[in-house]
């Protein structure tokens, strides 16, 4: 935690915060809370700033804050992955929220176990924590928007051309004899802005693949390496953002 | 497992394998062992080929193997590392294995805790079956090697500047003010040596950047936002490397 995310709800007054829970807990433990100190605040999708430690004991602590400062921008990029085993979900949702990707699209595919899609980590609750802790390691505080799509054919069909319109579109496919994708340059300092599929292990079959090219995906190859999907979500965001 | 990764002593004659630990469990819980059946097989150190289940049982599995092509080239960067949490370093291992990293110096920094170096995830045994795990996700068969490094300044003066010749020695350091790493481009189809070094949550302290600056390192950053290890040595991977 290298900020404290802060909820609206915490406020007493305008510039005042208490907080109880688990933030308290690793405030504690690992900043060493003391009178007249100063943390890294942010609040939940506004600014960032600090907040000074006005009192605090085993139960509470209140911090005065001033919130002065943006988030850092977001990257334009949108993530379509088949949803992996569950306890891959956790580290993909907070390793994708630090590297500030705000559109999450979990959907189903052949090759993803049915049962999956049951797991309690899909829990609103489980993702929010987890989208929170990443704002909370990156320094960040728009909440990203996670979709779960469980059927693949209406998403692909009806919904992908609308959510990947105005971007460049990739599977990211290493069984495929495909070629090397290019490096897309900055224009203008401007990141692109990409929709990148990951398919699930194993990989999207040929009808997958062929659904994915109808709503404009072009496919290429990133070496033969076959690499987990948070690695590989991980390793392509560095492949196509100079900086994040 | 994406590849059944083999060992000499697995051989029990000329081209036949007897396979009974863990990677049998795994062959019969995912791969669904056939009679006749091809699976990608790597020997350790050695080529890549096929093994032609012969015979199964509960117990083993016996494969005729065909060992005739060359495994992925490896990813030619150096990467020098904070000691992070236990539990991070295991996937951090395999992680960098699946990116065909093969020098991984684990070192010592003021932010490490003591304690860490204590963790039984140091055992050779342990980092061995993360090494082992990671060349049969990326169908690798040649093991990286890892080096732990507890007393910093004598790794740094003595040992670095040797590891670290002829390469592009970088370190990743988002609180700095530093300027944004250029694109290492490719040249006549080379990838670029490199040597990171990536600090401790927290960072390293301005006397070890003091230290790696004078090994010849120079400081960038990549944005604003603090990654956790295993990202961010996904992410720059990625950064430097066009494919791998």
């Amino acid at each position: 935690m290298n900020m404290i995310l802060l909820h609206k709800s915490d406020f007493i007054d305008n510039d005042t915060v208490l907080i109880t829970d688990r933030r308290l807990k690793h405030m504690n433990e690992v900043h060493k809370i003391s009178q007249g100190k100063d943390m890294d605040v942010g609040l939940l999708n506004g600014k960032t700033g600090t907040g000074e430690v006005m009192e605090f004991n085993r139960d509470s602590v209140k911090l005065r804050v001033k919130l002065d400062s943006e988030p850092p921008a977001p990257t334009p990029m949108t993530a379509v992955i088949a949803l992996p085993r569950p306890k891959a979900v956790k580290r993909l949702i907070q390793s994708a929220t630090t590297l500030g990707i705000k559109e999450i699209y979990l959907i189903n595919s052949w090759k993803v176990e049915k049962s999956y899609w049951q797991s309690p980590v899909l829990n609103e609750e489980s993702l929010n924590l987890q989208l929170e802790l990443g704002l909370e390691q990156c320094k960040d505080t728009v909440k990203p928007n996670i979709y779960l799509k469980k059927l693949f054919k209406p998403f692909i069909e009806d919904e992908l051309p609308g959510i990947s319109k105005g971007s460049t579109s990739i599977i990211a496919h290493p069984y495929s004899d495909s070629e090397i994708m290019p490096i897309i340059e900055e224009e203008n300092h401007i990141l692109p802005k990409i929709t990148l599929a990951i398919g699930p292990e194993g990989g999207f079959t040929d009808y997958e693949i062929g659904k994915f090219t109808e709503a404009g995906f072009s496919q290429f190859s990133f070496g033969t390496r076959i690499l987990k999907v948070e690695t590989a979500l991980n390793f392509l965001t560095g492949r196509f953002y100079q900086n994040i």
